[in-house]
């Protein structure tokens, strides 16, 4: 997507003038007061921009972890190559728990990588990054197609009245390599000339709907307003929401989705007010070994700290504000799980589907086979 | 309830060294990192330390505008007492219009003061006001009582393990005159031994939760953790909620609760994991005019700003931060309704009750009449 005119994607490979090719993301705990990019050089610094959420959302931390392995395969000290990369492959595993996009695109390097001698294993991760890149890329595209369609139906309906669309945290092209999953058709029925309007939720307490999702919808000239995580309720009840989407993090082959902690609330909210709530993922986020994902699905839990303090542009720049008392406690969960029976369809890159197991095999007859 | 070791109500008339009786508050929006209290002079002092939620709660809300309609017959000017008076509940009515106490409270003493020579109704409105911060500081005090009867009956479930309390905004001893509504029955289990933990959500936009109900348990010793408000969903999920307990700003005589924008996500959720949701409430929150809350409380639209700032302390001291790009709309619905379906009871200063049409008219048999 663009920004101030210039293509980007949210990581990319570039080659300097020294020959060599780099490894860059858009730093987005900077966002939206600043606009940096960031070259990770080492593996440490490829963990600590995941863990840190420099790069965050499902399909980015996948392709991010990817090109770590390249990063991996590139710096092993002499005489250390698998050992390193063995170690590599475990911390960049360990710095999320949640989305599976991550365990995904470890797994997916690691196959390719077994057994190569150096300089093949260095090309190969970079290759495997590259095209796991540009499969986010795709699919996200696919995506925004097949959501075009249902707001497409909607906004038959609305005779020219934009289409409400709520969407909780930010799954933009920002949470993938480009495009975005929740945002992709929301991109495509703006470009194609619906009327569209979204509340953006603002996502407590990382607030990247507040943040993020509203830097990416104002970039591209989408007409939003920011709410309150909490009243989203209260424009469902007043009639003002036609569909919510969300992305996912990770869907069980039963249909259960985690997402950003609070989307399960709005998904009840949804339900409770007829509303249609969708959940819009890549294949990548498909875990077929889950079932039951309240059960199995293990969440992040992050330091309180996000919670107790809230980051912003003050009079002195960048600051971070204490809201509570300087010894209150917090707990911060970053996800919840929302039950496949309060999702009224899954947008993927192979079609729309309903939150079952039924519906995900129908589209993804691969995963029939897995128990 | 007690500051530094200091008796403190959130509202009270003081005689100062010039023999006079002066009106002061705590000013809620200095704390948690301040606490002052602030002496209201005029109507529009009373008006705006209203309208800003110097002061604000349903109680808290109506026990102030009752202080300011003594403040608008002492401050009356020569020859202008009867239109100053008319002018100044018309102004106090104004200041926001979701809780019914305001209305109430001020209906009342426009009665008491009709027709009374000037001194006599400075006289009666001090009179009135009292009167109505002493009704208000019984009131919750019986719903204390009330409310832990229930919290008596899950901590025997429990076997020694705290019962595990979420309360969404601050309904505690500053949203009244003294003790609170939903903290009430807290503050009661506390003090009688039980082991209790809650978990506050910090309830944005203002964060009444983080800043206030935090500061008010952390004052009292009673064990609790902040959360995002979108975190509820998932402890519910988890089985970390035994019960919900909030306040509310106005209750119509089918049991539909107007509150803080946010209460009706938190019932859904409790409704969905099957964790028991009450609302505590005197008698004073009960609008037996209203039938249908969704469809006819009104619900107050604040100023975009508070969604866009979020203030606390940096290390600069007290400031704000803007949180979304400098662009960026937004919008910022106060309060939500939750429907009687979702509640499991009401707790009120007479006895707790079905949200109902029969559980509240069996309570308060004077509103059967009603239409």
């Amino acid at each position: 997507m663009k920004v101030n005119g210039r293509h980007y994607r949210s990581v990319w490979v570039e080659e300097a003038k020294d020959g060599q090719k780099h490894l860059f993301i858009i730093d987005q705990t900077s966002l939206p007061h600043a606009f940096r990019t960031l070259e990770l050089k080492t593996v440490k610094d490829v963990c600590l921009a995941i863990s840190e959420m420099q790069v965050r959302g499902a399909g980015l931390i996948g392709v991010t972890a990817a090109y770590g392995v390249w990063i991996a395969a590139r710096t092993a000290p002499a005489g250390r190559f698998e050992p390193f990369l063995r170690e590599s492959l475990s911390s960049l595993r360990a710095t999320r728990p949640t989305a599976c996009n991550l365990f995904h695109a470890l797994e997916r390097q690691e196959k390719t990588l077994v057994g190569k001698p150096r300089e093949d294993a260095i090309r190969a991760a970079l290759a495997g990054a590259e095209s796991l890149a540009e499969e986010d890329v795709e699919a996200c595209r696919r995506i925004g197609a097949f959501g075009l369609d249902i707001i497409r139906e909607i906004a038959a309906r609305k005779q020219g009245k934009p289409v409400e669309i709520l969407t909780h945290c930010n799954a933009g092209w920002l949470a993938f390599v480009d495009y975005g999953s929740a945002l992709s058709p929301v991109y495509a029925a703006f470009d194609a000339g619906l009327p569209v309007h979204v509340w953006v939720d603002e996502t407590r307490p990382r607030n990247q709907g507040a943040r993020l999702t509203a830097w990416e919808l104002g970039c591209h000239g989408v007409p939003f307003d920011i709410i309150a995580d909490n009243a989203g309720g209260h424009i469902m009840q007043h009639g003002m929401v036609d569909m919510v989407i969300t992305g996912a993090d990770r869907v069980t082959r039963l249909g259960d989705a985690a997402n950003k902690t609070g989307t399960y609330l709005k998904a009840l909210a949804a339900a409770d007010n007829g509303v249609p709530f969708y959940v819009a993922l890549p294949s990548s986020t498909l875990d077929p070994a889950l079932r039951n994902g309240v059960r199995e699905i293990p969440i992040e839990e992050r330091s309180p700290r996000e919670v107790r303090y809230v980051s912003g542009l003050s009079a002195h720049g960048s600051e971070e504000v204490l809201i509570c008392p300087e010894t209150a406690p917090a707990r911060n969960w970053a996800f919840d799980v929302t039950p496949a029976r309060l999702i009224t369809a899954l947008i993927t890159d192979r079609g729309v589907c309903e939150a079952s197991e039924a519906g995900i095999t129908g589209l993804f007859p691969e995963f029939a086979r897995t128990v």
